[in-house]
């Protein structure tokens, strides 16, 4: 079965949603329910306006089986670099270790080659060794640490 | 003194790229002599045109002396949170460790919190024990491995 990595469209979303709220740190913070919650679909009307955010679906066999963001940002640091930013990587648990996430990952590297950045970069949790290992493969360096701040209290 | 922060313009542009340039990471990669390399102004440009970009000048007494750049991300995560991201963070080598950079990073975040975001993200070099000392000091929270892929031959 080939895999399909494409713009998600709004049709996508509940799917894609379904896909967060599967996942360790987000079964407490999403809601997959339907009709999904308004801030979804204020989000991907806020991403599908924004020619530098792209939300992407990877589709199998008619089935939405992963997911990832990103965004493309200009900045003035290697004299005026544009990098890439993935966020937000899921796979449907019951096709994880598969190659998918490989596959997606390379995928999203290309894209941001075609918008002409000059690098990418991810945070991944510091506890997910077989992530870090999973992007040490794929060439990816380790070399900084993520920093978070959260601004509201619920968290 | 009182440090003054604001949106940096164009006039701003050849002290911001000398605060790159003075920087253990950017003495190799940046250029900070005159007219500009046009990819300097070309990714202010960018940044300029783009409403979730904002290009930071620090201002003390008629210099500058420090810069940082804020992006603003969609994202469908925390049901459609926003998230603020800081970037290049420079401070003038005579003024460091001075609280300055606590200055900066405070009001880059109350900018975040203005724009609605639910939380704000960096990354800071691995090896930069001082800076993760001084975020977590801060209140920030070192949860992640940031990850980087270079896309050009030249580093």
């Amino acid at each position: 079965m080939t895999l399909h990595l494409r713009q998600a469209t709004i049709t996508d979303l509940p799917a894609i949603v379904a896909l967060l709220a599967d996942d360790v740190n987000g079964t407490q913070r999403e809601d997959a329910s339907l009709p999904l919650d308004p801030g979804y679909t204020a989000a991907f009307a806020a991403i599908a306006a924004d020619p530098d955010q792209e939300l992407i679906a990877a589709e199998q066999d008619g089935r939405i089986v992963g997911t990832l963001q990103l965004s493309f940002l200009p900045g003035l640091s290697f004299k005026g670099a544009w990098r890439g930013q993935i966020e937000a990587v899921r796979i449907a648990g019951d096709l994880r270790g598969q190659g998918l996430g490989g596959e997606m990952i390379r995928w999203a590297v290309e894209r941001c080659r075609q918008r002409g950045c000059r690098m990418v970069q991810l945070t991944s949790k510091t506890n997910r060794a077989d992530a870090h290992r999973f992007y040490e493969k794929l060439g990816w360096k380790k070399t900084h640490a993520g920093f978070k701040l959260q601004l509201t209290e619920d968290r």
